[in-house]
């Protein structure tokens, strides 16, 4: 393990996560909140001096660089960037206890937007945003933002970019948008950047107040879910709601698509599997619960609009409510919690299992009652009409045990707290798919601040699980991680 | 496909189960129940006409015997043995409408245990033998019976046997334990026997009457747990529960080790992988739970015997109940749930999803993590210090696959008749699994009768995917099952 380069990344991170607190600073002053304004000048000075120090001590770093050394600098820099992030929420004491003011921010980078927060409409505008914007950077990754930004002479070469960003974006497998890896990470957040700034135009053009337009935006962006209203998103008007319906949905696509579509290459947009099967789902989704909550809204136009931005917000695991679901019939919530595991496209900014992977185990799936009927032929999966190697199969099912068994496991913990099961699972669910509000006891209209220390912490791993699609987390109680290379 | 040997052996498994009604006929007879004599009768007349029918028109089948008309086989026998084993039930009246009495029967021959009857103490005897016998013959399986008993000097050679054994037996991978296939049926089926003989023994040993010990060994033998009270075991004695304990976690050994024993080699059974999760996933649970639920019952002895005896009975998928374990705390109903998942060992009469299946899960896992940190390796999965075959693998994880979507699929239909998510996914999670009795609406003391048409033909077919481990089933529904061979 070359320790030295995995210190030398995280130090660079928290330099960049202290210059995030830029904007949220400056809003603390214009508002003349002292108290925040001092936290967060704080929390600033503690971090670059942790970064700095990490830095100092770094400079002779090897450039030795495998995938192993990806993925602990990928779990490491999100536990490290989370549990000094959450100093501003801590030293300002608008979130009470340590433990809370962590979910809070895990919640925010994995953009899973779950909340101990019991009003946030308490909470000063400094905070507010510094709870968004961890949507927005978390939404794309740090490390790609931080690999776009640094020019990669300064880190060895090869290896380096292409393992960080393997680590760090979700889905079965990642491709490069063009050859050189880092330009690949810029064209993502040009493009990530560039949709944000069209959902912040549209809110604004529905005469969203311009704070609430930016926090919303960064938000749906992330598919995250903060919202900074108590009732979430019920009070807003219908054109915002189908605005943000919309661009949760676009955000939940695939962004390779978005790239393709620049060069013009629509065929392969439009063939594409996982965006045919998310697109499907999404439809077939509306129309059942809309068919199912009718009899519960007034107009159909309400009816539609409800149902669609709550699978929008549940399939693209964003969060953000209209309505209290879990007042639903039985078949609706069955529904949304289906949709909670599937979750939004691979290479998006949303989580769940993905699209893709629920294409590669229902492939691969077909593929074994074949070769149970027919022993002596060897079949391959295709998707997109291009064979997918055993390896990216073998490790999607290695996925979905270690979903399983974590998720067993979790539930088995929350359990203690004597919730009912339904809401421990849900909360399980919520937390491991980026999702935010569960059922029952953790339903849209509640929140996880009921819970025990031993249930959140529980709960944070789930969120920096899922967000990280749980190896890069699981390497790091792994032995063999720390052993020397043979 | 070869139909007509397929529908040889569907014609010979008929005729065996008009052998099998001859001992509830008898009891009929003697108790005088003259309803339920006619009722036998009849049964015999109809599924003796049907047998021979097929048996006619199947005199010139080819001995051309795959894995695929392995599976056909399988799924087909057990469909057609339960429609046709359930008319006495109908016939006699005692279970109102054919669905239900569908529903028994599979229930019974899986060895589910999940019951639409709301009071069985009004049941004729010879109806309650036929019941619980049907979990007998269900758990050690109907072709592996056949294959013991007819010469496999009728029905060509090499393929045949193995392709049945392989597609009704549970398990990840099924082994011969000589290398002949019917030496090793009638193997199977004497240690049954014997074992089943040695659990009688020890109740009637106990005071149990007669019927009773007849019925509840051959539910215990089965992992079924059809009760034959409406209390199911409360009233039993501290003794019969111990001694039901002990017998419900010998059911769920793999049989091969009773082989093993018999030979004398025990270091092999003692080093046994499974054997060790097996017991030692038994013993942990019964410690969390007596300490969970300590404060409900009045002695430490009532406390353990009541755990264990839940938890052979959950783990093994028998289903009896000593207590309504919906009423204890919330941790300890989540160790119930995750022990449904779990299930007994592979090559035993239990079902689940099997603790070698876990075993290849976890260690895949792990293999996967391995390959991550270092992807140059080639890395095996051992157990029981021999290499398991990609092929096993790539099985078992398409299995869990499987196992997901079809539990997805089914608890959405089952939503539909508006009970609790809780009741519904145990529902499916206790028919799949075979174990009986769930939580909630379907908890110990209550049963599955309040659900409608669809969801019980959904749980018919839970129970015998569960049982045939899914494959059977799914080829059915599959085209390339009925296309020619290439």
């Amino acid at each position: 393990m070359n320790y030295k380069i995995v210190g030398r990344i995280n130090g660079e991170i928290l330099l960049l996560e202290a210059f995030f607190m830029i904007p949220p600073l400056l809003i603390s002053i214009c508002d003349g909140t002292l108290g925040v304004t001092r936290a967060f000048l704080e929390s600033m000075a503690i971090i670059i001096f942790v970064g700095g120090v990490l830095m100092a001590f770094t400079k002779d770093a090897k450039k030795k660089f495998y995938a192993r050394e990806g993925l602990v600098c990928v779990g490491l820099a999100w536990i490290v960037m989370s549990v000094l992030g959450c100093l501003p929420f801590y030293l300002s004491g608008e979130i009470p206890g340590y433990i809370n003011c962590l979910f809070e921010i895990v919640s925010g980078f994995t953009t899973t937007g779950a909340s101990i927060v019991p009003n946030v409409e308490l909470l000063s505008r400094g905070i507010l945003y510094w709870r968004s914007f961890s949507h927005w950077v978390g939404g794309m990754g740090v490390l790609v933002f931080l690999l776009a930004l640094v020019p990669t002479d300064s880190k060895g070469k090869g290896g380096f970019s292409v393992h960080l960003l393997r680590a760090e974006s979700p889905g079965p497998s990642v491709g490069k948008i063009v050859p050189k890896m880092r330009q690949t990470a810029m064209i993502l957040y040009l493009m990530y950047i560039g949709l944000t700034v069209l959902d912040f135009i549209f809110l604004m053009a529905g005469k969203m107040p311009l704070f609430d337009s930016v926090c919303t935006a960064f938000g749906t962006a992330g598919t995250g879910g903060f919202g900074i209203r108590a009732d979430s998103f019920a009070s807003y008007s219908p054109y915002l709601q189908n605005v943000t319906t919309i661009f949760m949905i676009l955000f939940g696509v695939n962004f390779t698509c978005y790239y393709l579509l620049l060069v013009k290459q629509f065929k392969a947009v439009f063939s594409d599997e996982e965006i045919r099967l998310y697109f499907g789902i999404i439809l077939v989704s509306i129309g059942l619960i809309a068919v199912n909550i009718r009899h519960m809204y007034g107009s159909l136009e309400e009816t539609v609009r409800t149902a669609a931005f709550q699978v929008a917000s549940i399939i693209t695991t964003t969060g953000f409510a209209t309505t209290d679901f879990d007042k639903w019939p039985v078949f609706s919530k069955t529904i949304i919690l289906a949709l909670m595991i599937v979750g939004a496209c691979a290479g998006s900014t949303g989580g769940g299992l993905k699209c893709s992977r629920v294409l590669l185990l229902i492939k691969g799936l077909r593929r074994n009652i074949h070769s149970v009927l027919h022993p002596q032929r060897v079949q391959v999966v295709r998707i997109n009409k291009r064979t997918v190697s055993e390896n990216v199969l073998s490790n999607t099912n290695a996925y979905l045990s270690a979903y399983m068994l974590i998720i067993v496991v979790c539930v088995l913990i929350l359990s203690l707290d004597e919730f009912s099961i339904e809401a421990n699972l849900s909360a399980v669910l919520c937390t491991f798919n980026n999702i935010g509000p569960g059922l029952a006891e953790v339903g849209p209209a509640s929140n996880f601040l009921a819970y025990g220390v031993l249930s959140k912490i529980v709960l944070i791993f789930c969120m920096l699980l899922g967000r990280l699609e749980i190896f890069p987390i699981l390497v790091l109680f792994s032995s063999s991680t720390w052993k020397k290379m043979g």
